[in-house]
């Protein structure tokens, strides 16, 4: 979209032909499931498959009829059915006659006569199942393929981050609370926080995708239908399903139980709170003051038209632009979650898509654009020492009185510098007062020297940085390991 | 959208061709303002204004490349200028350079000779104005198109219920709160009720429509660009700019100030709001086992694929799911207002754009899903008037209470009537039980029917019911009366 | 509450004692309506004035008791009435009966006896009201004194911006967009916009104050009861309840038409928008690399425990947390309104009054910390110089560059000038660059210096300055020339 | 809070008296940390432990002077260090001396003499961390105990659900979608659905509950201080403190890393919708139209004080009203998440309190008035199956037109019947119409019959209903197995 800058980085995953097909999906593999049950036949399988592809439907006109139904299934089917008997017709008449004929006498499946194929077909399809099964799992659909991105997505960014982390572990900078400088750090730490908060939105959206369901209930969540063509089975059947879409199966209908729809929105929000404050404390790093930090040089990138000086953070701009935002989408899932009534909501499920798709696509492309941001952040490690010199002995106070207070003739000292350490003090204002108190014996230049040694008032930040790197590391050896998630738009493994 | 039920009734306000066409309206309504100034011909304006129609131009193209600028107007420029560059060597080449030459002399414009035409008109496309200018001020264009349909189908709906008002001043039907039967009331009153709150919202919206500025600041709010070719006319400018475009003028940019914004998307959540619980009563009230009220029926509208009985208030059914909604789409401009810093936010501003045009889509199609619903909405007056039979006396019960408790003896018969006026009470149990304790002469045969009839009782009902009608008539008057806006698609009056 | 830091500033607005008093002065509103309509007698009302004053009652007993009716209005009435005899018994007894005795052959009262008194009284406590008339009402009127408190402290903050913008005219300083440096601005422009702002907001204040509505329409908003005892005049009574509260009448009862309380909600929400971006710009402009402004330093204010150096901006951090949660509070008053369902909301109603009332304390504080922070606001005038010399002639090349492309050979110098000013240019390497395309008769030394002077590029500023600065006067000559709001807590005037 | 209703059941839990002891339990703990550290000895221990009590601290007082730091850490430590120095002076001073040479002594700790017992106990106090470790930490703790309260109120309502799940099997009533009858389902099914939600919150807020980390950083999260004095323990020093405090370790400091607030918000959250829901089917089944559910009655529950006929399902209501408040108090933590910066946040993390402790305390208190309303949830089956024979066939006719259109000549019949079915059908009209098309042989009386028995109809209910109780008995027997968390407030077990 026009005003959704870095839209076309989602690969289109939610736009209405993606959801078409992942709505088209669903009804092939429940097709597909009634063959594993013996319900149908190859030749019905393969005409479904045939006709659910999107690009053979006008998804406008899909569109325009979903309102009638308030969904847009009722259309779908037509056109699905549309296109299955024209199928039917054209191409596929004669021989598919004769091969299902064929097959079912092998397989046993009763048999009303030749002439009642297409009907047969027709009665297989989104037999048993309501809209809400079709839109709910195809959203969980969408949802799959957008956790798939978004894991890869971070964890090149992660990747990137342990790169910086181990790089700049003794890179020294001002740590800063409220705005104001306080203490030295290290970027390689900065890194290495920021790390393990993307290793944990990558383990949640792992566990997440892993445990996305199939909606899989009937009209009011009994199966009475599918229970009614496959008696002792449908719940089975539904578990099937899962396993032909590459989805998790939740062991009961949750029409009204909106948890799925609210756990995948709350990862997705999170995931986005995470991106958003690395983004914040770019874009407030880059600004030409502090200047610490930029976004990886690229040709026409946050250029202004007028202003040629201009280099605008611009990706991480819009990172947090999606961060301001996804709180409230995540919200109208809540919100909408807490209205389910009866054996389905009326109004409260059809609040659910528009902010869930454009919660997926706003993350998703966040978190493309964060890769690109973190695979080539410029660090300017002068400029953090820089700050750090300037700052001087007043970034220290905190160590400097506590460790004189515990000199002999400490409090009177810590009197006397208390009043020096405001603002951005001076070093060589420091000595000549520590001495009026401190004997050499007591604190020697050198004792002084390194009092005031950013570098050595660093805390645990080295071990901080092993400890998140050792994670990653960890943590990429066991998504190596592990078999990926199978393409759901793969369909049958 | 496929999964947005009935956007096609916004007639695609909010999409991308029409964003493009805002942002493009309000370079050439730039253009024109610089020529009322005396700043370019009017072969510059007759160029632009070409150049300018949205069909002219790849909305896909520019939406892509606007992620390098954080905004689409640096490719929209682009393309603006090159599209004026192929037009002006295509077709007008040489008759505009005449008429350009003629033109300057006339207006004694400064020209820099007959070669640069081409290069001055570039140079007056956008001349001062920053990308915040145009995206803003394109926004607030859509805003005022939206309130405009929003109002029409408002006022039209509002017609409708000032007839169900009328005709249902004495339809009597019970009161619930908390869900629960209180007592009788009249559908003409909750006509008058939904009718007093969509009047409302005409009004605000007519309010908020006549005050939408444009945005108008230069690259930083200080026009300085403007007023160096127009000196001491800046200000003057923006305020011509704002007649361009049927727009208000704001009396200084806001590139930070986002009240705008927030009191634009406020009013269209408070429509929303309302929408929102009108709907909510429909909905409940076409329960089959309230069954008082019944969407219009229409050809295949609220049917279910395999439930033949069904009959869906779909309609109020996405109206609800809007007004689920609309409250934290709302809430985003709010957080992006709160966060606006420096001369322009960085980020909150770009939070804006795809919650504010979400909002405006949704809160047009669920007026225009309104109108139809109240235009035609079925009420069954006996099923109404049945449940206020069913309950009883106890529908009255405080009018019962209060009015016996003042007759002589009246504690006695209160502390006797109690426990019998709970749930469905039956009137014939009641008469004996009073007459236990109150003797005719005290309460009559005819005083006891007096006080069971729910339509003697029904407080200031006609009253609010007039009110609400001379209200909304007022109203009607005032608007026929009142200038319509100048369409702002039309510019220049 | 204790994490809640500067909750006394509210001056306990919202604490339950204010709650319970502001429920009570309702209840007091009425018995002086029924007096004005001739229904009660002086005695009553002096008896219930004494008995209503909220110390009078234990309000944790009331608020524990409040949840079997779903508010506290059931328990506030039994401890009311229980006082109510208390007083009449001990204190009141002898006298009163005489007087009040007196008073009916005076007034025509009906009376049933010297021994209804007590009684009598009790019936008209509360007489034909509703739970919802009392808590809706005592909401407005707690948010009129919010309101009234709010308008005080912007507008003293305002009157400090005034002062500062004026002040500040030509007090140069970099503008920021996204971030980055982009041309020159002044202080006094961001003052003046800032002073707009809150001026916007006193005027929206002012407007909401007036029309907060008393709510007023018994059990079921057909006034039944009232009616019953003042037949013909329910109407008009609820008009005088506002008259005696000091508040608008709304026409009609809103029991399931939320926009008083949304509208007041919103309005507190763009409140702390307005508050959150200066509290922002103030934060950012206090980090120590910025440092162009400074919260008015304290005894004991923006300290830390260990770190002496700290001086942290704490009262533009704690505005900024109130508008970064106001958003989100204002979003449940809207989720509400859209669910407000039959002729009372099923909890709806009931999720506002958390909300409402956490908004108004945070937005009443905030203003309170605002004002003080702008009353002290320490600008650093050659720091914003400083940033802008550092700049050099990069903060002007939008002005440089169509200044010199406008020349003779123009577009050469300006291809040649691009590159140079990226980031932080010197001026001392631009003249020579322009001298070897531009000859001095073109461009003149002196030309030069004017084009890099950035008191020479402010555009409209002063001209903004003045616009803010008369109409903030023209704001404060109308204020003190209108007559004040009459106190709600005076009652009848 | 008067308007809070119900709140106490909250035990107080987000009072201040609790928050404030939470606090001061993190500094005891922090000094039993360097009691095992081997950093200070027993009697410092004791003498903290003993000022560490909330009673002898002046809570409004500590609130007052909160603001001036920006939390209330500073004034909470003066007041702790005031009160250790009163309790040193005047019951402790002359044993405790002698103890703690002679621990001293015994442990090797470094003495620098008698008199500097005070101000080495005042040294150890808070030593290393800062306001954020205590304020985040104690958070933590209250929601600790939050979650246990929250997770016995579920699991007892989810014993009552499985009771009824188990109890109504059988008990069919009337499956509606989008407001309406759509086939037969069981009230047996809806509990175990109500149920397998319950237990999914339960599951969820034990996973929570387990990891919910202590904060432990110092100044800027490099552990600097801590290091100092406990050099290559600081890490671990964090893992001893979440020992002393029965919550968990997060392996590193998340001062701007919010992941473990927001993820405890969700979870709320996600449980407030789950009450949410089930409570709006209360509220809605209660209607007195439908009347199948109704909650338990209580002496003076849910009455109103003039209409004696009246029983709100008062506390369904406000469970809904914690579920409408709730997403937007989830959504204020992330709104907050994703502004961290630096390396504390300049207004996020502020804003952060509030939200969490009123979500905190609506929850748990929605959760207990939840587990009184099912476990005494009247359920009329009479009236569930009333409403079920009054729909007929029309509930059934999915089944009857998929099973007839089946039958040889089945089409035609199905034709015939479509009609028929609309609205509430009568069984007695439908089988002369099937019998006109179908012969007996086809389909007899008895195949009718059954064919139109709703009991026959209900797929996999009772499977479903196995699973959810099978389920539930495991995680009973899990919980009961499992060792409890340790409780917090006792600290080191």
């Amino acid at each position: 979209m026009l005003l959704d800058p870095g839209a076309e980085r989602s690969g289109g995953i939610t736009d209405d032909r993606a959801v078409l097909q992942a709505m088209l999906d669903v009804e092939t593999a429940w097709v597909r499931v009634q063959h594993r049950l013996g319900l149908v036949d190859d030749g019905t399988v393969t005409a479904v498959t045939t006709a659910a592809e999107a690009d053979r439907h006008d998804v406008a006109r899909i569109a325009r009829a979903a309102e009638d139904g308030g969904n847009p299934v009722i259309p779908m089917l037509a056109s699905l059915r549309e296109t299955l008997h024209e199928t039917l017709h054209e191409t596929l008449h004669e021989t598919l006659d004769e091969q299902r004929t064929a097959d079912r006498h092998a397989a046993g499946v009763h048999s009303v006569g030749g002439g009642a194929a297409a009907a047969d077909i027709d009665a297989a399809v989104h037999r048993g199942l309501t809209s809400q099964d079709v839109v709910d799992t195809a959203l969980m659909g969408i949802g799959a393929r957008a956790l798939d991105a978004l894991g890869a997505s971070l964890a090149s960014g992660a990747d990137a981050l342990a790169r910086l982390a181990d790089a700049h572990r003794r890179t020294v900078r001002v740590a800063r609370t409220l705005g104001q400088p306080a203490l030295p750090t290290t970027f390689g730490l900065t890194a290495a926080d920021w790390l393990s908060a993307l290793d944990d939105a990558c383990d949640e959206l792992a566990g997440t995708r892993a445990s996305l369901p199939v909606q899989c209930g009937g009209a009011v969540g009994t199966l009475a239908a599918i229970e009614a063509v496959a008696p002792g089975r449908s719940l089975a059947a539904a578990d099937v399903l899962a396993e032909e879409l590459g989805l998790a199966s939740h062991g009961r209908p949750w029409h009204t139980d909106r948890g799925p729809v609210t756990r995948l929105g709350d990862v997705l929000v999170r995931t986005a709170d995470t991106m958003g404050r690395i983004a914040a404390d770019i874009v407030l790093s880059s600004r030409l003051e502090i200047g610490e930090l930029r976004e990886p040089p690229a040709e026409g990138r946050g250029g202004s038209s007028t202003l040629p000086q201009k280099q605008n953070p611009v990706l991480s701009v819009l990172i947090r632009s999606a961060a301001i935002e996804a709180p409230h989408l995540g919200a109208v899932l809540h919100s909408a979650a807490g209205l389910a009534v009866d054996e389905r909501p009326d109004g409260a499920w059809h609040a659910e898509w528009g902010a869930l798709l454009r919660l997926v696509r706003r993350v998703v492309v966040a978190a493309a654009q964060l890769e690109e941001v973190l695979s080539g952040l410029v660090v300017d490690a002068d400029a953090m020492r820089r700050h750090v010199d300037e700052m001087g002995p007043a970034l220290l106070s905190e160590r400097v009185l506590t460790e004189v207070a515990a000199l002999p003739n400490g409090a009177a000292a810590v009197a006397a510098l208390r009043p020096v350490l405001h603002g951005r003090a001076r070093a060589r204002h420091l000595t000549p007062l520590l001495r009026a108190y401190l004997p050499e014996a007591v604190l020697s230049d050198a004792d002084i020297e390194d009092l005031l040694d950013p570098l050595q008032y660093l805390g645990a930040t080295e071990a901080l940085i092993d400890r998140a790197l050792a994670r990653h590391d960890a943590g990429n050896h066991a998504r190596h390991a592990a078999p990926a998630h199978p393409d759901p738009s793969q369909g049958e493994p």
